[in-house]
């Protein structure tokens, strides 16, 4: 499983040496997004052999048929990478079906440090980071995401801190939406570039972010949310 | 927000050399366990000015009373670092603590990127990633476990898997009322000594781990379940 950078993160700032030592000591990979892994791959080392590497697409719609190639290899000794688009494989995104059939063949995953947005919001957001649960993406239409948005509102209740993500160019429809919704005494934390230069983490009550207005439109970011 | 390694991992294993320099540059912390704060700091440079110094300790019981003088400091411009015993501050521990504090008093608060056992347990499970709640440690009694791990089996049914810790020289009796209480087809991950040589990380079905006999025993240990 790894990591790679957050966006246009410098590599010293968020993947360890042996990460990368690692990862370029691969030549067969599962990845999410064959342009993404090779341009990342590259930037990692200029020299990097991506024409005499071994790329298998994992989508969200892909089922196991066309990896029956890539655990073939694996089963013959390769060892083998598995790559989001970014941050952690696995976390966020479709990698566990690569990794849940390695266990079923009895293949040996190793995690390898990096970073993930998930995480690093959480543990920097203030909020209860020994109860907590990730939600992925909310439902993308109004009155949907506004029930998931109370009904999250009312998990965390209970002390369980509650994450969620959006596509970037939605992120300020979901802001009003957790603003018209929410209690104005919940905090909720808007973490957006995480690891990057522009990077913006702040937690405040509902009500205070009333009157801020806060802008992480079109920018990576995660949502956290405790009553 | 210091991540540290897991155990006596290799420190190129898992840290950024990013976050190893800003470690070095700090002299203010605010730290869960002040030798293993100080051991770590000398471990990544045996040259660290510990005794130039100031750690303020953060314990599960302590209140905000002792921690004025550290955030005098900190609003008079010291950059300051909060780390944990192990892996990242602020997730499995009381770091948010002193972050949620940061953020009541408008102060910056970065996370550097770095290890965290129960998100590299997850990625390497294969157990859903998209749907996922951490609940850190259940009852100790046999009672109330075996009925905390029957409520995350049932949450878990709905697609959420369900991950928790337990104080590692009670591992093996985790494993038993794991095993004595969840259904057969249920998917357990037991994932030890994560980032060590001796790491073992491996997801089997609970009929299966029934005639494996796996043994955490006294290892640093995380749980996962999706039944």
């Amino acid at each position: 499983m790894i990591p790679v950078t957050l966006g246009n993160a410098d590599h010293d700032r968020s993947i360890p040496r042996g990460t990368s030592l690692i990862t370029l000591s691969l030549r067969l990979f599962a990845v999410e997004n064959l342009r993404t892994a090779r341009r990342y791959l590259k930037s990692l080392d200029r020299e990097f052999p991506v024409d005499d590497s071994l790329f298998f697409t994992v989508g969200k719609h892909s089922d196991m048929s066309g990896l029956d190639d890539f655990f073939r290899r694996v089963a013959e000794g390769d060892d083998a990478g598995v790559m989001s688009e970014a941050g952690m494989p696995g976390l966020a995104d479709p990698g566990n079906i690569i990794t849940a059939e390695a266990h079923r063949r009895n293949i040996r995953v190793v995690p390898l440090t990096g970073p993930s947005s998930v995480m690093l919001a959480l543990v920097a957001s203030g909020l209860n980071g020994q109860s907590f649960a990730f939600n992925g993406y909310l439902p993308v239409d109004t009155p949907g995401r506004q029930k998931a948005i109370r009904d999250l509102e009312r998990r965390s209740a209970g002390g369980q801190t509650q994450i969620f993500m959006e596509t970037p160019f939605r992120n300020m429809k979901m802001v009003e939406d957790i603003l018209a919704v929410c209690k104005p005494g919940t905090r909720l934390c808007i973490a957006t570039d995480i690891t990057l230069e522009t990077e913006e983490i702040r937690t405040l009550t509902v009500a205070a972010w009333r009157s801020e207005k806060p802008r992480p439109d079109k920018r990576p970011t995660v949502f956290l949310i405790l009553a």
